[in-house]
């Protein structure tokens, strides 16, 4: 197989997971041969110590060396979010294949914009879902896909961290929509609506209602506050074009939850439950359990992923040991490699687009207090 | 202390369970002294027995005369739904003091006539919202109140059973209209709304999506079929006037669960997440315990209820000793007994009247897709 | 059915469990008609107004007037446990049917000499175990007893709780072997052996080891210390005449822990965990699920109590609604009323003398630090 | 810092994880710089692939070879139990500086010549005992010598898994006590009694039952059984030197265990449960949260780990982030390589040697049925 050549832009946290993951990626799977080609940022100095430290060959302050530049297979697009849309859009008008860690935009129009001309270049287009590649999702996929929860009638989602729970934490990116597009809604519950949309497909129509709990924080480094613009606090109803309906939210100031993903699907056959802070852990109740003895031994069940479920058997040979977080970005670094090698993949700039479809459908419902259609 | 006299309209499965209470709780309290005056049903075969098997004195088929009788002081309302509102507003008229099963009416407008009407006439006016009484709703309310949970954020509350999931179970008046004003919400949610009523108190707007998962079950006895009109799943958007905001949800056909009963109030000092299902523990976060040592010992506490908490001491004498489901209603029976004699209590019918307008708001909500005052 | 006329040794805290034990019975079974004809107790103020609250016909400050009284067919001894064995001795000497709260006697040789004078006398011999009549551990024992967990290979089982955790306490009847035999060991392990005897059968020998934690606590009204005698903690190795081995264990100083009655059974077809913290849920793991899809969907099932577990039903009429720690006192007095009506029962005599057993060969390895037979 | 050389004696899967462990540290503490040697296997093809593989610079078939040459600094053990013993000996009289699997031999005899044969020598001699590297351990060894759970009176440890359940399964080394020394005790107990010797030190005597549940296996490749020749299941009491006591137990055949190593330890001021099939929770209880208010709030916590305890900051930023059970190897590598340049460490030989006294201390009195000192 023939290396991949990567153009990384953006050198912070971001793209230097990104690229511990294709790391891991080719430790683990051998095939997958990445080419750490160049890496670009405006700051000269980090850019210069992380081309070093991660092995990236060139380094450029000018991202659009990357898009353009004829060695460069991959364009791996690990900037703020805000960036990501002219960012994404130079790349694919380049001809180049596309990685960008999710949101694809600010807006679910922008998005569908790249989505559209992805689909018109033909080329890779992955967008930066972690969580699809989450063993525990692609067994709940697997359940609702294969009928053996019947038919899906209800779902109940949350997102919930307390990380900027404490009033004194300064004004962030995060707090200011221009930087942003959303608060809670598109940091977090932005995960669950990918998840969403793999198991459950397309959204149909939203009605939010949305809480700022702290509505003024202090000016990083000055004697003021500054506003905070954007949901601490989010939760809408969702009707699914399936049917279902059900409720999803997120919070940042969600006290005592530290990586609260979680999530009940309901269907007529069986329901799954899945609490990310317990991440090899899936319950699930089969109606096909209560139908004997009168129910007498019925009951959740208490599923540890194993070999089993989709990607756990390269972490794992058995039951019970715990994999990890960050082994979701090695899957997904691994589904990207196998992708540019023609195979198939989740986290589509499509599907990017649905989701961010959606999360401005609830931006928008919050306003007119209406149900708006994704 | 004098014998309250009671007269019991509905020899049916509750009125038992209320004698029943009655009976618990003067062999519990010792001070209460409930006297079976009359019992009244329109099946005449039922009411003599239930009559010689509860300890009733007299009986008789004709309600009026329970209303009309000199020699009663409570009349205990345990007829169907749809005939509660006709019954206490009788009752009321002929100077009763009242005690009515939930709910109060079929609706809020009904049911405030009824506290308006009970408030002029002074009179004891007991709704049996029997979950007010739960030792773990008791210590929640405590928690709220006294600002241990600091300012309230949100809540997240779900009432399931799968009782009548299964399609060939046939019609009942569960499934009317005009029997029982609505489905899982007034049967199952409405309990929700009487705990939040006493913890978080008014509820300001609601914005409500429904679903009937089955609409058609068989017509008992009969080779056909018949139309479910009311929701098998609601689930609705909050707003309290508190500001605090939220989602409520009940489901009768929630594949899996039994009695999940299921909240979480979320406020800036700490959060409780409460499971009927565990009816003898609540999980309580203290923010207090995050901000010594980084937060390196934080973590929600399996709190298990002990004699601290609101009425358990009358059944235990410690903590982790299970107390029943039908305790709560103990628990009432003998809080209504006190209210006879002067006490004060949780669920009169202007709660009563409140949840039902609630109630209201969002049947109304699900047909206007609009957000609905309460 | 005829009356059962019943004489209570004993007006303190057990009486009068026992007594209202036997009044809910009635009220639930309906044909249970106990008739309280005599009370005693040495304490004549107490006895008599004892006997007025709960409704015993006759008093009495000798409690031999009891045991030869020809109005009493039932003798329920209430007392301190080390006057069990004289009382129930006497009884049986005259004919008596007894009841006696747990234990039978402070030594397996004494109570097997009561079990073999009421073989000998054939009268109703019952002994208050009341855990036996817990619909979790009856459910337990049914698929223990029916085969759906295989060859049993090992329990692992503890009881623990926390009260005597303060050494300030005072010492009490509990600290000194004259009244209580043993510490944590009869207190609390005694019910894990009552259990065990019911589902896994005869344990053939023990293996022990004890640890006073607090040696010395305040003599009670005085200015100095007592000893403390017995294990504050209790450990020991169980082999099983069916070929299980295992340990049990109990503390009465287990920081934390408030009833926490917990087992394990292995066995090669099945396990199951029970906690009696979660009185209303049972654990259970059955192999056939692992040998579907290669163990793709399985897991520990928390089961919720339901109506197929024995006793369940007639407290509740569905899953997932909670019954309380004193319905097993319940479900014990009615099983002891059908008794005195032919009907069979779990806890003899039989049974008490076996647990007693291996008390006293607890006790005996303990101090012989060797494997002591049953 | 220089390269540590390394020479790695098997080329089979435990030879491959700590090679990875050494890359996977690499990446993360950027300051271990291992240097991949000489790699040694009978095996000659494999040998000669996995060197590639993994990136060793020079290979052999002969395993002297490496534990002689003199450009190795650090000589990594990695083959069948029953060589540990030749190899690391022959090591650490080459003044090599020894990384071995747990265990260091098959007895505590032997374990404690290599333990003293290595404090004679001077050089790094490390065992794997890779659970002392887990946070969760850390932490719980932090809150017990801290003092935080008061004096520590009891422990109860079990190591659980269910991979050898099914009687089909052929003999392997595992069951043949020339190369296992024992069946459940020293391939599970072991863990747990490393873990145990770090938090709660020596341990002064045991007293052991033990199960071959399933006596005969099929021979491999044969129409014949053969003798499984050690413990399924192993059972014992411990006292340690500190006057705690408790119950520790093993088993490979415990039906619906994955990889249930759990714990309970509890002390006069608190207690811990941990289970590491939740890996990243740790379950504690302060007995100074139930001081205050009569105990109305206490209960156990559940504690996410998080950066406060040791090890879990390089791998996730903040708790409830799912780290991995091979985080633990990882850790393990660079507390290696730190040891290397002079770091101190846990899992000394020293340690090996008192984990292999209790092992065999446990089989002798498995056949005296007698308590023996470790």
């Amino acid at each position: 197989m023939k290396g991949i050549r990567i153009g990384l832009i953006g050198a912070g946290w971001m793209g230097k997971a990104h690229t511990t993951a294709f790391h891991n990626a080719k430790m683990i799977f051998g095939d997958d041969v990445p080419v750490f080609e160049m890496i670009s940022d405006v700051n000269e100095e980090q850019v210069k110590n992380m081309a070093q430290s991660l092995g990236y060959n060139r380094y450029t302050t000018d991202w659009t060396d990357i898009v353009k530049d004829p060695d460069i297979d991959l364009v791996d697009v690990a900037t703020p979010n805000s960036m990501h849309f002219e960012m994404v859009k130079a790349a694919l008008e380049n001809g180049k294949h596309v990685f960008c860690e999710k949101p694809l935009s600010l807006s679910g129009e922008q998005s569908q914009i790249l989505a559209d001309l992805a689909a018109e270049k033909n080329v890779v287009n992955y967008c930066g879902f972690s969580n699809l590649m989450n063993p525990a999702n692609q067994y709940v996929k697997d359940l609702v896909q294969s009928g053996k929860l019947g038919k899906i009638m209800r779902i109940h989602a949350t997102y919930d961290q307390d990380m900027l729970l404490d009033p004194k934490q300064p004004i962030t990116w995060r707090h200011v929509n221009k930087f942003a597009g959303s608060g809670a809604l598109g940091d977090l519950a932005s995960h669950l609506l990918s998840v969403s949309q793999m198991i459950l497909g397309d959204i149909q129509e939203v009605n939010a209602v949305d809480s700022i709990v702290i509505p003024e924080r202090p000016l990083p480094g000055k004697n003021e506050m500054g506003t905070v613009e954007n949901d601490d606090l989010i939760t809408f109803l969702v009707k699914y074009k399936n049917g279902a309906i059900g409720d999803i939210s997120a919070s940042r100031v969600a006290t005592g939850r530290k990586n609260y993903f979680y999530y009940e699907i309901q269907g007529t056959e069986g329901t799954v439950v899945y609490d990310l802070e317990r991440m090899c852990e899936v319950q699930v109740y089969f109606k096909a359990d209560a139908d004997k003895d009168n129910g007498r031994d019925c009951g959740f069940r208490t599923v540890l992923l194993n070999p089993e479920h989709n990607g756990f058997k390269y972490f794992q040979p058995a039951g019970g040991i715990a994999i990890a977080f960050d082994d979701m970005k090695t899957l997904q670094a691994h589904e990207l490699m196998q992708a540019m090698n023609g195979g198939s993949y989740e986290g589509s700039f499509s599907m990017g687009a649905k989701v961010d479809g959606v999360i401005s459908a609830v931006l928008k419902s919050v306003k007119s207090r209406q149900w708006e259609l994704c």
